[in-house]
């Protein structure tokens, strides 16, 4: 059965959303919940008919949002330290964790370990798109800045093959972000990159070639590549324009009683984008290109986000991913080392 | 007189709302316009009554969309090349042109010239946020890839000028785009900058620190600077973001009468959204830096969007924007070399 360990502390939210969404999780599929966190409270908060099927393990220590992710390594007794050394110490398959999300990478990184051939693993995020139930799957989206060509080409190799396996895609298509489409554009590592990524055409590797920041919203994309400070700013610019559009249409609505009506009347619509945008639906943002599983979920997760991150885990341990990334990072080394 | 250069030819929708924006700028302000173009085919659009208000330069060739903007430098008959060399010759003060944007920067840096100290001029575009009619200056969205913390640190000055003198704000809030708010955030390059940032803080220069993509959209920063590439995915991100919004409503709505009827009577917010997010509403993007006045367009400006732009050159070269920023950047010298 495959054991996931579950960081019951460090979310925005508190314990109640982590265990209440384990709890979700059970009543879906069989698996071993650990839940990692200060036990008595965690009892106090899940019902008593799962007693049985999860295990507590104590941790005392919480690391909070505005802790620096160093701190992290040291603080031992905290609940992400705890909850990603189970799966380092083969005790657990997976971690699940909506506590502070550098502390997860930093921890997850260096105890869990990279694959082999990985010189960095990305974290990698469902983005949107205006086709309904079609996402593009964006990274890095913040494990590494100051990225170099070979971390880029290494993304677009882990991105193809977390879609293949995870998002169930026969031939993923995979972009390069950059600013403009054409093959001439890009800065010095958009254009290195996008030289080693044509190399392995030749492979059947499905590299559409670049694509533009409105690309990762249209879903001409499966999978779309950048350094993890390009992709920050990606993320946080698409939040910020969602969020600014539905202000101005709330303020402007909120001044007339027939707008108010016609509001009203799209509710329909608003919640069919809602879901279309809510990460809720599809759980938390793999920490790619490690020797095991992390998924990294939103501060903020309600239950069902956290009972889908979970079964993305469990699907994510399920699947031969990590194999068929080392398998092809182990086939394109001569396109890495410029042979 | 205030002389006015403008690529009559170079947009996507052809000759008809350059002109057309040019006749609507003769009504609201006293200016020599020069269009620049087929004659005839100006002549033909053009209202017979402002033909004795207009200058116009003849130009048989014209650069598409597709071009390269390093062919434009040679094709010395088109009208961009010949509507930036009128800048450059003296005969008119700005340029206004909504065709290759890529060629018109080329054209303006190379044939105008730079400001003494400028190592690179950066195109600003105005962002919208959620507060109504408050704007972000954003730049460098697309001159420049590849930048130096010296081509931000201008990038800052040279913003916090054009804010000063040209959206009158006394105190310009200055923030450097990175992925978080905190100050150790940062790739090299930003972080680099942010110090160079930091020094000039106690000359009064009011540089708030790092911002976050979504910073942008909330109204919090008058100036928000980064590198070309980084710029550039900002933008287009958020029109891939609005697109799909828009899409998603449009789609969902379309599939209930009540929706629909939800949607008419939301018009006015909808309306006031598009007026907040219309870039025809306050011009074009200034390339700043240069040792005159160039304003690009975008490519699909209707003639409100033309005539914004041509309102905006005027204010530019009435303004002592760019003697502003030669005085700062002479100030901070010392700052760049790192003294």
């Amino acid at each position: 059965m495959i054991r996931v360990s579950i960081d019951a502390m460090g979310g925005d939210l508190g314990a109640q959303p982590i265990i209440e969404g384990t709890a979700q999780a059970l009543e879906a599929v069989r698996f071993e919940p650990i839940l990692v966190g200060r036990k008595a409270e965690i009892l106090d908060i899940l019902a008593p008919k799962y007693h049985n099927a999860v295990r507590i393990v104590e941790a005392e220590d919480m690391i909070a949002m505005h802790d620096a992710a160093t701190d992290a390594l040291k603080r031992k007794e905290s609940s992400i330290f705890k909850a990603v050394d189970l799966v380092a110490k083969k005790e657990a398959d997976a971690v699940v964790s909506a506590g502070h999300s550098g502390a997860t990478m930093s921890l997850a990184t260096l105890k869990i370990g990279r694959l082999k051939k990985v010189h960095r693993p990305a974290i990698a995020t469902l983005m949107p798109t205006k086709i309904i139930d079609k996402h593009t799957l964006v990274l890095d989206v913040g494990a590494n800045v100051d990225s170099e060509p070979k971390h880029l080409f290494q993304s677009a190799v882990m991105g193809q093959a977390y879609a293949k396996k995870l998002l169930k895609l026969d031939n993923p298509r995979v972009g390069l972000l950059a600013n403009g489409e054409e093959d001439s554009k890009g800065d010095k590592l958009v254009k290195d990159t996008f030289a080693m990524l044509s190399a392995i055409r030749k492979d059947g590797f499905n590299f559409l070639g670049n694509a533009e920041g409105s690309d990762v919203f249209k879903g001409g994309f499966d999978v779309i590549v950048c350094d993890g400070f390009v992709g920050n700013i990606l993320l946080k610019t698409s939040e910020g324009v969602a969020e600014a559009i539905f202000s101005v249409l709330k303020n402007s609505a909120a001044k007339s009683p027939a707008a108010l009506l016609g509001a009203y009347l799209l509710k329909g619509a608003f919640k069919t984008l809602k879901r279309q945008m809510d990460y809720a639906e599809y759980g938390g943002a793999p920490l790619i290109g490690i020797n095991g599983c992390a998924i990294v979920s939103h501060g903020k997760s309600n239950a069902k986000a956290i009972k889908n991150a979970i079964l993305q885990a469990i699907r994510f341990v399920e699947s031969s991913v990590n194999s068929e990334i080392s398998v092809y990072l182990e086939r394109y080394q001569s396109v890495e080392k410029g042979i």
